[in-house]
């Protein structure tokens, strides 16, 4: 992005770039919707108790007072309000509350702006949009919705102006057995030295693992082979086994994702592969995990993650297990318009300007785009009767494509059309007119990198 | 509502209910891009400064910190982060932010949450969405937009399910005229009188009026007279023109207000009124002014207002007029629902439920499912091979109207698909069956107040 934003972390489209975004919510919202989730939203703000409750305090969470409040806050006060990080946390607090309005398994999707005081970089803003699927069940939730969520995501990706993405899967239950069988129990420390392989490099998580959790130089080596393994079918499963380890958890884990990618294999081929050095920073995941790069920028970090959690959200004795996953939609649309690799036609909505011959017609002008508005021809009015020279310069510059202009001679009346791209102009009437279906609506056009990248 | 929300002014809608926002929203949007107003988002906040700039202290501001910033807060500090309070402020700096990247007039539609620290009540929530549209020229705006924004309006909530409103229109120049040519000088502060009308009666605004600004009682007299006049067309011309006042100003304010009047009544009949009595707090509006009342529900107070505003924006010596409306979603929306005015007719966007008659089938399923949403079908799958009465009372209680059966004998497929509302079961395609087109998406139906009424 060419232009600055007056506050660092807090982005702002322009028209036209807001118009790319609107259209990837439109495809997400359409994709999930087809799918039966149904949309809610959250509050932005919960108390700093219900946030924190997961242990996340490195989020860099924005508390929220009245501007009528001048005391120094009290940090251990949990009651605090502060806004939302994502929209995992205050999912399962809504669930927790409404379980009494909602029918199990709750498939539902959300949308919406969350706030996290880090230092801005690319991929990192302060404000941002996240675009999440969950579903939730009532004490349990069967393991095929691990399979769902995922084809899910994989066709609503697959139908943004993205380019070519890959989702990694791993298992939780895989890795924690694995580790077990060879010895290590501090499982969560051996996921988070694994968490950095791709960042640090595999001597120095050997290094780390022997260090920190006290594995000996063979168990390190071991932790370090299963997270090379990556295959795009359950292929990986003999080379998980010929590692020689023994263990329940391990079996659990293997079949599972063995039954997620032989199904994405089967029904998105290309688009998933099992990745067994995956293991997602938090805590609460339980079973399969999901990252998802796009391809070429693997290092922009992934643009849409999740897993399963067994008991994220709880009440009493009831307990909701859940399996999502949330887009990073502001991360994906900060790469695609700095690489310049999507635009959209047209900054307007605007499809016709009726243009005024004098300004008496300013009403009857009203009159035609009526009737154009009413078979959805999006339609703006000239409030003045400039020169139509000046009138078709002013059309242009909004990036309008067509004009109107109605004359009358002797009390008959004309209406022409002008597409001031090509410069035709033909006789039109306003009550049957048509533009082609591609000007209808701006549309949205996925660029040629090699082009873009010539251009910069 | 029944419900109570766990954060006292902050709203959650249940799945249902956001059904209805969502068709709300969608149809303004829908109405708005119709009329050629392109959409954006500004951030959550802004620096102080930038939101007390019109001094409106009394917003009781939210403002933000991060959550390591424990010292007091330094009242005196206007580049401390706040979240937004309307839309029009962070709009105005946007415009002169980005003006170098807008064509002017610029027609833009907003529609976000914003928040202010108020006492909860109905109508009054401190978490709450607007949908606004404003024209904003460079330099000089066209009085016509002043008509087109209120017919924008007319339209789009005439597509609501919200029953009859009344958009009533006054003029700033109108009454600021007619008040110095009655000899009262502090325009303002008769405004700010004249606003408690409807609160507190015309003999205490008369008092008001004489204690706070002096005027005489024959002076009040007039300034109320004034108030009373209502009327669907320009004939409000010749009342005030009866009480005898001269100025220019006034004149200006005749002229304009009878042409917006003279238009909606001719364009909208019945849904907008001129009322002299419409002062609205702002100081910033500059000429016509809006509110609008939901009839019938008019102690509710506008759901929908706005005005003219000359230099809302300025850049250096380039000014910024413009003109504009603001729905109050959230605050119609509470309305409807708690006066159980509108409804969807089911809580997930689902049409149809493919049930599982052995485990296996689950990705045969599948391809049926794909089948059904190629043609827009909302279809969901079953997990389980759980017997069919179990199947079809589980959509049944999510409210999912079909459901797919799929059974096989001696190699012969057969797929039939069950209304469960009617209990009548038909042989189907999985590649040509449609539902009703009714039944292809929620409906938001519209209840008689009366039949609500007597539910109560």
């Amino acid at each position: 992005m060419s232009r600055k934003t007056s506050l660092s972390g807090f982005h702002e489209w322009l028209p036209q770039e807001r118009l790319v975004e609107l259209h990837v919510l439109h495809t997400l919202a359409e994709v999930f919707e087809l799918h039966g989730f149904a949309n809610i939203e959250t509050r932005a703000v919960e108390p700093l108790g219900t946030l924190l409750r997961k242990g996340e305090i490195d989020k860099e969470v924005y508390t929220v007072s009245r501007i009528h409040d001048t005391e120094a806050p009290d940090p251990t006060d949990t009651s605090r309000l502060a806004l939302h990080f994502d929209l995992t946390v205050p999912f399962a607090r809504y669930v927790t509350e409404n379980a009494g309005h909602l029918a199990f398994p709750f498939r539902r999707y959300q949308i919406q702006k969350v706030w996290r005081g880090e230092r801005p970089q690319e991929g990192r803003a302060r404000e941002f949009t996240q675009a999440d699927i969950d579903i939730v069940g009532d004490g349990a939730l069967d393991f095929r919705h691990d399979i769902d969520v995922a084809l899910v995501m994989a066709e609503a990706l697959s139908r943004l102006p993205i380019g070519q993405f890959l989702i990694r899967i791993n298992n939780r239950k895989l890795a924690e057995g694995f580790y077990r069988g060879i010895g290590l129990e501090d499982t969560a420390g051996v996921l988070r030295n694994i968490d950095k392989l791709e960042k640090i490099g595999a001597a120095q998580v050997s290094q780390g693992l022997q260090d920190e959790l006290g594995a000996s130089p063979q168990q390190a080596e071991q932790a370090l082979a299963l997270a090379q393994i990556r295959a795009e079918d359950s292929s990986f499963v003999d080379e998980v086994r010929a590692l020689g380890v023994q263990n329940e958890l391990l079996d659990e884990g293997l079949r599972e994702l063995a039954e997620v990618i032989d199904e994405l294999h089967k029904r998105v081929p290309g688009t998933a592969v099992a990745d067994l050095s995956i293991a997602r920073g938090l805590d609460y995941y339980t079973g399969t995990v999901y990252e998802t790069n796009l391809v070429g920028h693997e290092e922009l970090g992934s643009i849409c993650s999740g897993g399963r959690y067994d008991a994220l959200a709880t009440k009493g004795k009831r307990t909701f297990p859940g399996v999502g996953l949330s887009i990073g939609v502001t991360r994906l649309l900060s790469r695609l318009f700095s690489q310049q690799l999507v635009e959209a036609s047209r900054s307007v909505p605007t499809t016709v300007y009726v243009a005024l011959t004098s300004d008496e017609d300013w009403s009857a002008a009203q009159d035609i785009a009526q009737a154009l508005r009413t078979r959805g021809i999006k339609t703006e009015v000239a409030t003045k009767a400039e020169k139509f020279g000046k009138q078709i310069r002013h059309a242009d510059r909004r990036g309008i494509p067509y004009v109107w202009f109605t004359t009358s001679e002797n009390d008959i009346v004309t209406h022409e059309v002008k597409d001031i791209r090509s410069g035709e102009q033909v006789p039109a009437d306003p009550n049957t007119w048509l533009p082609p279906q591609e000007d209808l609506t701006p549309q949205i056009k996925q660029l040629d990198p090699t082009h873009a990248a010539a251009q910069r």
